[in-house]
């Protein structure tokens, strides 16, 4: 909007705080993801074959409470170093082409649209799961899904099982995000962050006057935030010393 | 009862078949306590001081689930080499009168009573939150808490708060089994093997015409309870050689 | 050797204490079988799929501390309800024929004789890396895989690289128990509960005269060994009121 | 020195690159760091509380693996951010004085100077244990031990002990890098990518002849990188379609 002149007013880009994407996304979502899975479904996810959409922080915080629910885990991505820091934690990496036909349980958790698709419908387990963590209902191509059906029902409150002929897909929500329209969200005590960086970063530019366009978050406030966090919850952490502050910013080790 | 003679029929402890406990009391237990507490708290999980008592299959299992979700796990034990394994599993290990005061939430897991009595509460963090995973609402002791209680109320559904001065204590769904009290019970898909267990015992106590009192679990029940699982998921084993097998029981080396 | 009359003397099975089996095998050799490998081969276990055979005590340490170091870890099992127990821990279960094909580095822990065979060999990736962690070296067929070799030459200190042809498979330790002949075997502090073990359980036969044949390691024993170990970790546990011992062992609920 | 003036040649950032410090720092130094500690020492890790210093992409690699290994984790920072995902990953945080209280294990990986001074030994438990793997022999301060020792003696190969009157201090390697001074250094697996980062950042800076100071590492330089580890590794990933390059790109949703 900025690039194309449509944006109108200052903006800090709050998702991209520190003390947002790094707790919001990855322990915030990856809870509550499977806090809407798990209460909807009611089935287990300890040795299931879970496929994880994408590794950004929601990803990955889906990906580690999967494993920490005994799920085996498999990732796909479309950008390598992900890709391969996804491998590097322990779970399989491939492309959905191939993820399909072994999924017990889908989670898209891309931002993007077109990750699960009439071409991977066709490919999937009998009754598989799909579920959408990621931001809208577009991640699951919900209209090609829709005009494969020869017929639907209601499996289970708010499951709707797809017969496309030789199998059946389940779609949890609607594939609307899951921990918002099969759970309540994310749990309170991460969110508390993630509205500390909105209300400050709004005194911040009425006090700083800053211009239209999109700004940073600024390193303080992220701090500030963590700090209040860490205080909150009883935890103390060390301080630099002035000899480590030097030894930190200089090239040269001085006793 | 049975060395009180007042069993007056066959039994099977279909608790001790394998397939029953190393499952359903594990992962089935360490699943949906999680289920219930995260639905009804809403809270997260990661960065707490969980305080799991009783470290037998509900107890791990408990224990396990709680540091996929990234908790802090503490285990509180009576029996020494339980202890120790729980202290090999990564988690700290202390009486329960040291975990009280350091707990953010206790689940009780012991089959036994008294786990968390009027001395623990009095030593809690002030917002301390119990739930109980283990037989009956035994374990904590709800008399002694109400009779502490200044004034309670209902802060969200199935939490009640216990006011009791200078602290507040939060239970939930009344000190009762919180998967089922709070959740939806185990996940059918653990309960099929408890089920199966159940039902081919009691048919081979018909067949065989067992006698009053306590049996075993036929091993072969519960090797076929397994191999049925094992198949519905797909999932194929190895079969034992006959050099294998006679490797297996002899004690001599033959090429 | 009792069935077969050829055991002249008493003997305790102390290998089936808990405090021998439930450490030593499983955290002892977890740990030293993945300290012999990593500093016989020097390469990353994250990322790489490991194929553990066998998910008994020692299976299962290997296969906990390949996930721990970020592997994808796969499990061939003989028997339905471990091999359940692997997949419900999140990893992949299958038969090894299909296991050899897709492994970078093979564990056996089965305690038998031809886990990794010539057929086996030919359809591994060339590179795979062999490892035993097992009773003998009897897990890899050693004498199939010199047969097949067109050649072999030393890669790193012990480690034998065999070309069979079309691919080269790397041996450690000329298939030895990695732990002993790759480093140096289990680490002190979890073999002194097995020696400790083994001492008072010949104190035990001394002193009770014990007649000729197999006897099991007195629970007694068993509880002083792990009570010892946490008193020199200083750990302490809770223990049993007389109204918690009179619940467990009684069917009744008296207040 | 750029800032000084003291930087006389063009340098790229190497060690910005994400495929070095995601990989080489995080599952290179997490790797080693453990595989120099244990051939060094011999001791279990399981049960251990392991206390890390500093929670940059070394110390998480650090913490990480020794989670694996089945220590209890603690963690120490300055920074509030790192020290919150620090407890979110499930470790304990606190203060360095408090932690040096409860340590079985310590090891250093700030990158900083005097994390564990005299102060710290003063307060050790009797047998703590000393490594470093952070940039230098200035993490720990060796100096003050020095001065604190009444007497020193080698325990065991690489590990030198300093009596300081009440308590014993076990100190790996001299305090150097404990993954080259007491292992083979990282994997070589993983330095590859760092290697192959280097050689083509040099080309990079001769094709481009770039002026003297400090330049980032072009990302496709990075990805380039990524995609080539892939594909030794046999990992293919998905590809972004027209439609959604799109839609990543844009703020309004097109069919």
């Amino acid at each position: 909007m900025e690039k194309d002149g449509a944006l109108k007013m200052p903006v800090i880009a709050v998702n991209d705080a520190m003390t947002k994407y790094l707790f919001d996304n990855r322990y915030g979502t990856g809870q509550s993801a499977w806090d809407g899975i798990n209460r909807t479904t009611n089935l287990l996810v300890a040795g299931k074959n879970v496929v994880v959409a994408g590794y950004g922080w929601c990803g990955r915080g889906v990906a580690m409470r999967a494993a920490g629910l005994g799920a085996s885990v498999i990732v796909t991505e479309v950008d390598p170093i992900r890709a391969l820091e996804a491998r590097m934690d322990g779970h399989r990496v491939m492309k959905m082409a191939e993820a399909a036909k072994i999924g017990d349980l889908f989670v898209t958790a891309t931002g993007n649209r077109d990750i699960l698709t009439a071409d991977h419908f066709k490919v999937m387990q009998d009754g598989a799961i799909l579920a959408n963590s990621g931001h809208f209902n577009v991640e699951i191509d919900m209209e090609a899904l829709e005009s494969l059906a020869k017929s639907t029902r209601t499996v289970r409150h708010n499951i709707k099982e797809y017969d496309i002929g030789n199998r059946r897909i389940n779609v949890i929500a609607e594939g609307r995000l899951v921990n918002l329209a099969a759970g309540d969200g994310h749990p309170a005590e991460v969110m508390d962050m993630s509205f500390a960086n909105q209300a400050l970063c709004v005194r911040y530019i009425a006090e700083n006057k800053l211009l239209n366009g999109v700004h940073g978050v600024p390193r303080e406030l992220d701090t500030y935030v963590a700090k209040l966090k860490l205080e909150s919850m009883g935890i103390s952490t060390d301080e630099l010393t002035s000899k480590q502050e030097c030894y930190m910013s200089g090239w040269e080790f001085v006793t």
